[in-house]
């Protein structure tokens, strides 16, 4: 599976009709580098099946291009609002078809365990994981809340397969 | 669009994790014929990512061996238990990123606008639509309620067309 002269990569991704951001890191053993992340952001405007669909050639393209080895998506917050928690599903779904369809395992974590893995507590806000993602992936500059979250699942992702080994 | 000598081609999709619903009819003027159901099940023990990407190609390859030229979806109920809620978007999101994917408009339509466009009322219940389904689609044989409902989602998107093309 693994080239070992190459990191194995861990694309996270941070779903949302709107913005789904995404993040591809490097992993070799204890060491982490950024590879690269952003943001697909649909038009608001576009019909719903259209809307998805930019989502999921996003989430292709992002594969196709960064080549990842295994994929982590963040296990959704189920909304009071009924409408919100079925358009995330939605659009959960078109990030995670993408690299099931590319023969990437898909891992899921729930928020908590992805604040745990980056900040060391499940309870950190938004702020606290971008200040802890720009310390751990200095080259990744500021990236924005949205790619900040995916550069965490990934991470998240990386630890949980650590720990699996070690155990 | 349209080949003259050819029907056009609708695809109806009753999505579900589980079963997924699918039929194609053909409409020619107020002609409404049967061309092909069935049901789409992944396997219930598969990693959720690859249930959604089952349901994904299996919808693919409906409109790879079919050729329909529009596509229809029921709109969902949004259920009161928040979790069935959310695994019923990803499903629906499988279904409409397919034909989306493969430049289909996907229209939609809620559970009573399918119900009166079949029985004529918007109450009807499931063996009524089946009943419908058999006598508006003497060939269809005797399909399962989940590709009766794809085929009234068909239907119900026949009827749309026409009433807008007569207003």
């Amino acid at each position: 599976m693994m080239n070992a002269n190459r990191p194995l990569r861990i694309l996270g991704l941070d779903p949302g009709l709107r913005r789904t951001g995404w993040g591809v890191i490097g992993v070799a053993g204890s060491r982490i580098t950024h590879i690269a992340h952003g943001v697909i952001a649909p038009d608001e405007k576009a019909a719903f099946s259209d809307r998805l669909l930019t989502l999921f050639e996003g989430v292709c393209a992002v594969i196709e291009q960064h080549a990842p080895d295994e994929a982590a998506v963040e296990e959704t917050f189920v909304n009071t609002n009924a409408q919100s928690t079925l358009k995330l599903g939605h659009a959960r779904a078109a990030s995670m078809i993408a690299p099931a369809r590319a023969g990437l395992i898909v891992a899921e974590y729930s928020a908590p365990v992805v604040k745990k893995a980056v900040v060391g507590t499940g309870a950190a806000d938004k702020a606290q994981v971008a200040f802890m993602i720009a310390r751990l992936l200095p080259t990744a500059g500021s990236p924005t809340a949205d790619a900040a979250d995916a550069l965490a699942v990934a991470i998240a992702h990386a630890h949980a397969r650590t720990a699996r080994r070690v155990a």
